[in-house]
């Protein structure tokens, strides 16, 4: 099992990022602008993107500290996988310590997933402290079809 | 051991991918201004940011294909690891395979430098594709020191 890890710093309340990762608008204003779903524990969050999208069963929300998802469809190599962001405040910083785990092997698309991520982590950042995220289809392209 | 993994595509031929990836004018283009050392296999190229740097002892330089190079020296958890750049021409696009390894353990400071090397890989494509990179100082900052 391999992961992908990231984390960012966001000047602002954890609070702020929590909504940011538990609300419809929060989800689309920095991962992809269609976004819905059922937001409460055991609901499904299904996010659509040009060439597919996501399904993904909310497992934990534990207010200003943790989300943590499932995938439950999408690309065969997600399926099973968690997605989690753990919350902790660090002075006037909202600390964001990212995970994706549960690959079952290091393809070549787990290293695309890894760059893009970041992308999409930076565009939450950029929401929660300017009010204006780069969700898809507005998204940083790191490559040919992406 | 856990590893840092990305990917870019990047719109050029992996030939002025790996000349940026090889030449202290590439490098310094698109990771830090503050680049110098040997850049001959067994060479060792000192990287220095506003914090400090990184030496990597260059272990393979195989033309349009691959770079590999070793930390001999910079923040202790960096110290063995393995940075590698595996090139491949998809159309117009060069592909590049990203690899940091041989992390010990999935320390806080490995999440946001797999977040930073992100950052860098799309400062180095722009490098190629634009002539332009965002190299530190002027890099993305993602958190509150870097």
């Amino acid at each position: 099992m391999v992961d992908i890890l990231h984390r960012v710093g966001i000047e602002a309340s954890v609070d702020e990022v929590y909504t940011a990762l538990t609300t419809i608008d929060g989800l689309s204003g920095w991962w992809t602008d269609d976004t819905s779903g059922d937001t409460n524990v055991g609901g499904v969050l299904e996010f659509r993107f040009e060439l597919g999208g996501f399904d993904m069963e909310i497992q934990t929300l534990e207010p200003a500290e943790r989300v943590l998802w499932q995938v439950v469809d999408g690309p065969e190599e997600w399926i099973g996988t968690k997605v989690s962001f753990d919350l902790r405040q660090e002075g006037d910083y909202a600390m964001v310590n990212f995970k994706h785990e549960g690959w079952r092997e290091p393809v070549e698309f787990m290293h695309h997933c890894s760059t893009k991520w970041a992308v999409f982590l930076l565009s939450l950042k950029s929401l929660v402290e300017d009010g204006k995220g780069q969700p898809a289809p507005r998204d940083v392209k790191i490559d040919n079809f992406n």
